[in-house]
This record gives C-alpha cells, structure tokens and sequence, in this order.
C-alpha cells in the first residue's frame, strides 16, 4: 500500500516558485505525478480522498497563475487541500495526514504560510477572503484574494451573505466556485439545481470565449456592453447571473480538469480590471482515480485503502456505531408514530439518516449546508405538530446556536435535536470537537440536555426524546462504537431529570455523563482496591440535574467527582452551582470536575486525546488521590495564598 | 397625546372574520383607522412606528385574502406587527404594548392564535413557514404559510438558505417581500442594488399584469411559456430571477399602499396551484404619517410622542450611553491606530458606529444582516494585519457562534467583539437581552471577555482591546445610560486578567462583574450596617480570572457572592470551577452565585427585571444573610435530604 509512485517533474517542484518556473506544456505531466501522489499517500493515511482528486488541476493552475502566498488562496472547507499541501512545502510531511504530531487534515495557519486562513468547516472562504482583500486595500497593499468554494458549501447562508458583500473588493477578489455537483452527499435545493442548469444548458468556455472576456480589463462602461452583448447572445434563460445579480463577473462554465483552458482563464481573471470575479470551474470528484470516480460518497472521506483496487482498510468488527444505533432507534420510533421526521443539514450519511430516508423518504429533510434553516425549519414543523428531530453535529450546530434560543428555547417548542460527534473526535482535531454543547444548551431556559452513556442508552434517549413534548430537548453521543452492550427489545422512558446510581459505594462518587461512564467503572474497581469504596453515578441529563441524587451522593460521600466530555461551564459547573445554591459546600466538600481542557487539542488517537485531557480512568484515580491528601494540607496552601 | 382617533369602521371589526365580512371599497377606510390607531397607540407606549406604518394596508389585504389563522401568517421579525395585533383580537390592550404585563413588541405564540411563531431576530420567517406548510403536507391538513419578509431581512444568509430550500413546499408556501428599502438602516450589498434596480427599472404591476399572472393557475407547462413570455416582454435584463433562480414564482413590483391591486393580487396568489411564490410588494417605512415618513430611521423605533408634531418624549438628560461611550472611545482609538477599523450588522446607530462612520468611512463595515459574515471577515481582516472591532448585540453574536469558535477561537485571531445589550434589555424583552454571551465566550479557549463596570471602565476596556494583539477578545456592557463617572482623558491598557479590589472588608466577598457593581456597593453599604464588614472586587475579567484575587478574598471571608448579568455557566460557574480545582472548597466555604434566572424574563421595566433576577442591592443582601443563617443548619439540612 505504500509503494512510492515515479514521479521525477513532481520531485523537482518543492514549492509554488519552482512550479512558477515550469513551462505550461509541463503541467499536465505534473498534475498527473500530484495525483498519483496524492492517491498513495491517502493510501497509507486514509483521510479525504475524492475532494482533493477533484481539484489536482485546479491546484496547480491556482499556485501557477497566481503570486502565492502574497495572493491569499483560501480553500474552503480544506479538507481538498491535500494537493495544494504537497506543492507548497509539505510534501516531505504528507504521509503524516492526520496522525497525531502530523499534518492536520485541512488547511491551518500554524503549518504554512501558504495557509493563511484555516477552514474545516464549510462556507467561510469568501467572508475570510473579502477580510484579506479588504485589509490589502486599506493598507495599500498588493494581492489578491482568492477563494475557492464548493457548490455544495454556497448553500450555506454564509456564503450568501459575503457574497452581499464582495462588491466592496474590487477586483482584490476572486471566487472560484468549484462545482462537482457534491458535497459529501449530492447537494439540494434551488442553487443546485440552478448551477447544474447553467452546466447543462452552456458549453464549456472555449479558448475563444476566454478571449472575449478579456473585454472585462476594458473601461467600464464599454465592459459592460461587451458583457451584456455576450449574455444575450448566450441566450438569457439561464444567464449565470445569480452571481451578477449579486455584484459578481461571472466567468464560465469552464472545465477543471482542462488545464489549457484553466490557465489562460486565470490569467484573464488575475489581470482583469473589474472585479469581483466568480470563475465557475466545474470538476468531477474523484477524477483521475476509478474506485472514487464510481463511488465519491463512499470515497469522500477513507481508511487506508489498498491503491490498485480502491480496497478500503476497514479494521475489525466491533460494537455498532452510535450513529448507526440512533438512526435504527429513529426508524422504530417513526414506524410507531407518523408525526416524527428527520432533519439533516447536508450530513445524510453521517448522521445515519440515509436509513431514515430510505425506510420513510417523505419524513426526511436535507436542507443543504444550512444549519441555521435546518434548526428554525424544525421549529415550525414542531409548532404545527410534527415531532421533528434535528440531527447535527455538535460543532455543526453552533452554527445555529442562535436559532436554538430565539425560535426554539424561548418558544419552548419541543424540537428534538440529536447531536452526533459529541466529543472528542480524533483525527479531525480541533475543529470537528464537540466540546461546548453541553454549556451552550444546558444554560438556556427549557432545554432538557441528556448524553448516552452507552449504545443501550441512546435508544432510550431516542424514544425519551420522541415521547418529550413540552418542550425541546437535546441527546448527545460521541463519535464511533458503542461499548457492545445488549441493545433493549423495547426501548424505555426515562424520566426527565432523573440519572442512575450504577454502583454504590461509601467514599468516593463519581458523576458521569455520557460515555466517559466506562472509564468511570474502571476508576473505581481501582481505587476501590485501594480501600476508597466507590460510587458511580450515571447522571443521564445535565439539564435538569437529578438533584435528589446529587444531594444525598453529596452528603454521603467524602469526594465528588464529575465528569464530562465537554468544555468548563457544563456538567461540572451545573453541579457545582446547584451545590453551592443548597449551601451544600458551606461545611466542606471535596469536590472536583472533570472537564475538557482549556484548549484546542490537536487531532490524534482519541485515546492519546483523552489521555492528555485527563478523562480516562488514570485522570479519574489521580483527581481523586490528590483531592484526599490535600485534604490535610488543603487549608495551609489556601491560607498561604 | 393619548387622544383616540375616530375609528367608526374599525370599531366593528375585532377580527380578521369579521374584516372579510367588509366589501373590498371599505378597506380603503378600515386602512386609515386602522394607521391613526396605531399612531394613537404607539404615541401613548413608545415603539417600532415606522415598520409597522408602513404595512397597514398589507396587514389588511392579507387578513381579508387569506383564511387567517388556518393559514399561517409568519411576520419576519415582527415590530411591524402592531396593526396585525389591532386586528387579531388585541385592540383593546394594543395601549400596553411593551408595558410589563402587557403585549410584546413583537409576535408572540403565548399571545394569541393569529401569531403562530414568534419572532425579533430577523430572517426567520421563511424557515419557519416552510415549516408550516410541510406539516401541513406531511399531515395533509390544508391552509397555506405566509412570511412576510422585508428587503433589509432577505440580506441574512438564513432566509437564503431557507428560499433555497423553499420548492418543497410548492404552493402552500408564499413569500412577501416587503421592500421598503429600508431596515433599521439603509441595507447594503449586492441584494439591495438588485432590488432597486427591479423597481426603478419596472412599472409597478397594473391590474392587467395581474390579470395575465393567472397564467400561473395553467398546467405547468403552459404556464412556464406564459410567464417566459411575459419576462421577456418586461426585458431579461431586470429579470426579478435571484428568486426564480432559487425555485419560486417570482410577482411584482406591486404598490403596497394600493388596496385595489394588493386585494386581486393576492387572490391570484393564493388561488395559484403552482408554488412556491414571492410577491414583491414595495412600501413606505412611516406611510402615511408625515415626521416618519420623512425621517425613516429616527422613528424606527421612539418614544411616546406627540402625534400631532411627531415630536418625542425624551426624558431627562443623564449620563451618556454606554452605547455612545464606546463609539467614542473606538473613534479615539482609530485616531491613533491607522488599523483600527469597525463592523456592524446592519446596526450602525444601534451600536454607535454612525459616528466612526463620519470620522473613518473608509474603515467602517456595515455587512447588512449577516452577522455570520460579520465575524468572518473581521477574522481575515485580523488574519491580515487589521485591528477590528465586530460590534454586535450580545444576542445578535448567538448568530455568529460558530464562526466566533471556528475561525476567530481556534485559530487565536486579534479580533476584538464590542458586545451591547449585554444582560437585561427592559422592553424589548426575553428575544432582546443579552443572557448567554458570558457562558458562551468564556467557554472557549483562547478568548478573553471583559465586562465593563461602568462608562470609565468601558473606555479603558476599549483601548485594552485596541492593544491586545495575541487573541481574541470580548467587552460587554449593557443597554442605557451609564452612572455618571468622569471619563478618564487618557485611557488606560488594563492588565489581562486582573481585577480591582473597589472596597475592602473582612467577612464578605463581593465578585463583581460589570454593571452590577453599583449594587454590589449599595449591598456593601447595608452588610456593612449589619455588621458585616464586606469587601467589593471587580472582577473586570471572566476569562480569565484574577485568580490570586480571587484566591485571596476566598481564603480570607466567610461569604462570597459573585454578581453577573448573565445566565448559568458564566462568572459563577468559573469562580467555582477554579475554587474546586483548587480545593479552596474542600474546608467549607459559604459561596452563592447570582446570576440570571433560569427562565426568559418577560419585558418589563429594567429595574422590575433585575428585581425579579435578585440582581439588586437586595437581592444580594438577602443571599448573604441567608447563607449565613444556613451556616448552621446547613449540615442538617444536608443530612436530611
């Protein structure tokens, strides 16, 4: 698998200058030595494959056209970056991808100056770009700004609104839409449908219209004429104008993969006088490699896959997934009742609602890249009596935080959101975290806010959720496998606010939520070994608190530990703040939360993730041992002070 | 000034039943009742005029032509919504409006039936009705949904994302775009231009235009030729396609003054059996009462006024607003930093940014509703050397959260948040204050958030952001007037994470942050009486804390109390989270944190509100007092539970 191709023109090529240097005729050797490459490395990596395949041409005529990194290329999402890593300096790093200590998976400041704005998420190129762009004209500075963005990403409201906004730019600004009709899933709605009229219905630009649009370096006034001459004679119907509508020059159809088309566009772009541009490029993604070509879903994002057959690493067997036991709880939910449905911001297959749509297709909704529609979409199926479940990451849903106060909490209206990715989330870093859900919802009035301890769990928490009318309520569960319990016949009700005592003991106790519970268990068979009777409580809810429970473990125990999967001001800090209202710890309490760090923790193994934020059993025994021998000394430090 | 108009006609319609009872030639003089009411009404309460003067006739025509409430009518924002009230059954409290007890400035499901979604935030509405109008097709209930939308809105990326999703609906779902050129400001971007130039290129649609838009009641096919047709007929190059692009039937420009085009207008619309449609319906903020009409953006929202001149109440003259003590300060900032420049969403008065503007125009950005990008492009502004300030509302930030975490957070970039209506906001209510932004912001790593105490605070906070180069950081201060402390003439650069000790005693702790401070003191006085010897800290910072502060003043008095303007998971939740980090709780401590309530406060009197949170001088005394009165019954309450 990790066989090395030839790739002698590649090997010469370090970094964008040296590729300056190439003549044109030397690209489409190098564009094909970039991707056999690229395909090796993902090989032995695993990561974004079919993204970056999609832009192999589009990589290199960007950095040969343009002054990088004087011009500012922003790559939206940058999970496709892989290209653009290995021609500017990182190619000696890129069978790092991913792995911990490695390159990140996407584009970030901290690793190339070629990076100057770091993505993962979708949509927020042009916003960044027109920063940069801006700032350049206020300083007086040279460069250009260029951003390149999906059509699946232009569904999100974000993009729409720094596209309200380009006109300001000039010709600072450049917006290369890279359209390969898919997102991760194939996109949605109007603008989809929208560009694949223009691709449908145009020929690809020519070598001669690419002449003609350089009546865009002329005056304005004769520009525009030359340009409305050129629409009309394209015949009006299907215009490109959208873009115009909205201040842009609209250049293209154009195929990305041509590169004797590509450069002398760009060219005619970065010269043009009249800005702001959209160069709408359109690609295929996966191109150039057949297994991803044929399937660019199951070839978005791969394991180490094998680089003849396209064979996909798929590890051993365990446990199902959490997201593969939500989805199945969903579908048995909406088999009993006819008012649940589904609601998916472009993510149908990772949020496991796929199978959703295929057991009940009219009961599903994928709303684009659109979370903030997504959430308030919800909100008035649930006023008008659906029981609809919003199914979006943690990190993906503060993109709609505000709609979860303004249209759902302060409605109080019983949306049920299940939040995937909960957590630490491994190879995606940083970005991908789901570590402050459980503060963001957990402080807004009439939210209910439950984690899944186990697989078992979460399908009472599906059904608990389903049957929750009075208002909304929130589940969250982490990336990956379940702990391989027994998954219940009939799923249970559980009492809102109400947690479970898994195992009593009379000294140390432990408040879980979520899956951090097995590590939980495993702390206290240890310090019970020690002689510390433990108790471990899985709290269920951080909203409302089982204060019945809290209270009497309080008062009854010498240590109180809790632990969460998330950032300060959630579990812990409910925990504390109820205790201190009750005066709880008037007369002494050791009391001691765990939590996320204070910090973006860098992608790597969850469990070198866990290990470093102190959330495993080894983190548990140590917090508790020290909580107890500075109970002796605790006072003297703190008169010290 | 409360002086009723003479209202004969209107007097016998309590309902929209009772309104389509009415022939067509009456409305014309319901309308004018209907407008010298509602000037009546808002001249005794103060409030949104100008919006809600501007739609009267639309009100009117809407409510006769639709089968309100079985179809749903959705007001985007919903300030405009006065005469909707008047005419829903509300008329007799309409003179409440904004009065704690009374009616909400704004749509309010727990008001009535005719308000079936609540709004304030802007760009909801279509979300919303797409979800009403696909339950009502999951559920096969009949009844269309309605949103009314204003240009100003359409520039949020939200309401995009929902028109891209908006063919689902077919013809259950209709879009009125309100387009008053005008939001709260003149909008801005792309959108805006595009608009204008449709109705300054266009005849407004005539009665015979109306009656050729029934080609949109033919099959399909022979529809899209009629209206293909008639587009061309009016000239490709307006078009009035962004929305058909998007997927609706696009109908206007239509006067929104003139009942007898509005009334078969929207009959067509409803009657069409292809959807969805938008009809642009263009409209004057303030129609019909001379001082608004003339000065749109001073009687967007007032005062009680005279109606007769138009004249507003404005109450004694205090101490500035802190809204005007930040504009000021940032105008002295920018004055001495060429870097400095300034983004608002939309809120260039509201925020205090209309004096930048006249100062530095070049370096003040005003993005439209579009806080998402707002945030964004302040980042890459950051990214490239800029210093800016993103001022925007503590609630309107809930907007931008993701990008506050994505691209400002994780990737540490200098952009620095002015955040207004920081807490209680008085009468705009539970949708206006600004309750989360603590928990929110200093949950993430790398942020920094300040809270100013009062005006001269502010000040140097503003200059302490202006020179914070390594990270993001956050001031809030809260709506009104500030205490009336000298401003200092030179600011001062506060030292990150140091608070002030204001008053030193020995047996209790006050930490305060911002505002409250003024209670904070006036409790201090009380303790003081009582013999309780109190010490006033504040904090300045709640990330991150004065920690040997904080240390110190737990180490050294029986009670601590934090004070915050700010829900569960703020300033409390950190000092606790430190104490118990540190074992400062493990001997006992009596510590109370006073925060916002869990549940949103109703609109009110601001100080009524603070009343109600515990948030006042007596609200803390009271919290001391019984927690040293628990000091000894504690344990056994403890025991008991």
């Amino acid at each position: 698998m990790s066989q090395r191709p030839e790739t002698p023109l590649l090997d010469q090529v370090a970094t964008p200058e040296e590729l300056r240097r190439l003549k044109p005729s030397q690209l489409r050797q190098l564009a094909d030595e970039l991707r056999a490459e690229m395909i090796a490395a993902v090989g032995v990596t695993g990561g974004h494959l079919g993204s970056g395949l999609g832009v192999v041409e589009l990589t290199a005529a960007i950095h040969y056209v343009f002054d990088t990194p004087r011009d500012t290329l922003i790559w939206d999402v940058g999970h496709q970056a892989y290209p653009h890593k290995i021609l500017t300096g990182r190619r000696d790093r890129i069978r790092t991808l991913r792995q911990g200590g490695g390159l990140s998976g996407f584009t970030q400041r901290a690793e190339s100056e070629y990076d100057p704005f770091g993505a993962a998420h979708s949509s927020t190129s042009i916003s960044a770009a027109l920063g940069f762009a801006i700032a350049n004209k206020l300083s007086g500075r040279p460069g250009k700004a260029i951003a390149v963005i999906g059509d699946g990403a232009m569904s999100a409201g974000m993009a729409y609104e720094a596209m309200n906004n380009a006109a300001a730019a000039g010709n600072r600004l450049v917006v290369i839409l890279n359209d390969n009709d898919m997102s991760i899933a194939p996109p949605v709605g109007g603008l989809s449908a929208y560009l694949a009229q223009i691709v449908s219905s145009r020929p690809f630009l020519s070598l001669r219209d690419v002449a003609k649009k350089i009546a865009q370096r002329l005056p304005r006034p004769l520009a525009d004429a030359a340009r409305k001459t050129d629409e009309y004679a394209r015949g009006m119907a299907i215009g490109g104008t959208l873009f115009e509508e909205l201040g842009f020059y609209y250049v293209g159809p154009i195929d990305g993969h041509n590169l004797d088309h590509l450069i002398p566009v760009l060219e005619n772009v970065r010269d043009a006088a009249q800005g702001p541009i959209l160069v709408h490029v359109v690609t295929k993604k996966g191109h150039g490699y057949a297994p991803a070509e044929n399937a660019p879903d199951k070839y978005h994002g791969v394991q180490k896959f094998d680089v003849l057959t396209g064979k996909q690493d798929k590890g051993p067997a365990g446990p199902p997934s959490y997201t593969g036991v939500f989805a199945e709880a969903l579908v048995a939910e909406a088999r009993r009742d006819p008012t649940i449905c589904a609601i998916t911001a472009a993510m149908p297959s990772g949020t496991g609602l796929d199978s959703f749509q295929k057991a009940f297709p009219d009961r599903v909704f994928d709303v684009g890249i659109a979370e903030q529609h997504a959430v308030t979409f919800a909100a008035g199926l649930a006023a008008q009596g659906m029981r609809p479940f919003a199914a979006i990451y943690s990190t993906f849903l503060q993109r709609a935080y505000d709609q979860v106060v303004h249209d759902v909490a302060i409605q109080n209206l019983p949306v049920r959101f299940a939040i995937d990715r909960a957590g630490l989330v491994g190879a995606d870093g940083a970005t991908h975290a789901g570590s402050f859900d459980v503060t963001y919802l957990a402080s807004l009035p009439n939210m209910v806010v439950m984690a899944a301890a186990d697989e078992a769990e979460l399908v009472h928490m599906v059904h608990t959720a389903a049957m929750h009318d009075s208002g909304p309520i929130a589940l969250r569960y982490p990336r990956g496998n379940g702990t391989g319990v027994a998954l219940p016949a009939v799923p249970e009700r559980l009492a809102i606010g109400k947690g479970r005592l898994v195992r009593e003991g009379k000294k140390v106790a432990i408040l879980s939520l979520g899956t951090r519970l097995t590590e939980a268990l495993k702390a206290a068979d240890r310090l019970d070994a020690q002689g510390l009777s433990t108790s471990v409580a899985d709290l269920r809810f951080a909203k409302p608190l089982d204060e019945a429970l809290i209270r009497r473990l309080m008062t009854t125990h010498d240590v109180v530990v809790t632990i969460e999967e998330n950032a300060i001001g959630g579990l812990g800090a409910h925990v504390l703040t109820l205790a201190s209202d009750e005066g709880l710890l008037d007369a002494g309490l050791k009391i001691r939360t765990l939590r996320l760090p204070d910090m973006f923790q860098a992608h790597d193994k969850p469990e070198r993730q866990y290990a470093e934020a102190g959330l495993d059993a080894e983190g548990i025994v140590a917090t508790v041992l020290t909580a107890l021998r500075r109970n002796s000394v605790g006072l003297a430090e703190g008169a010290r002070a």
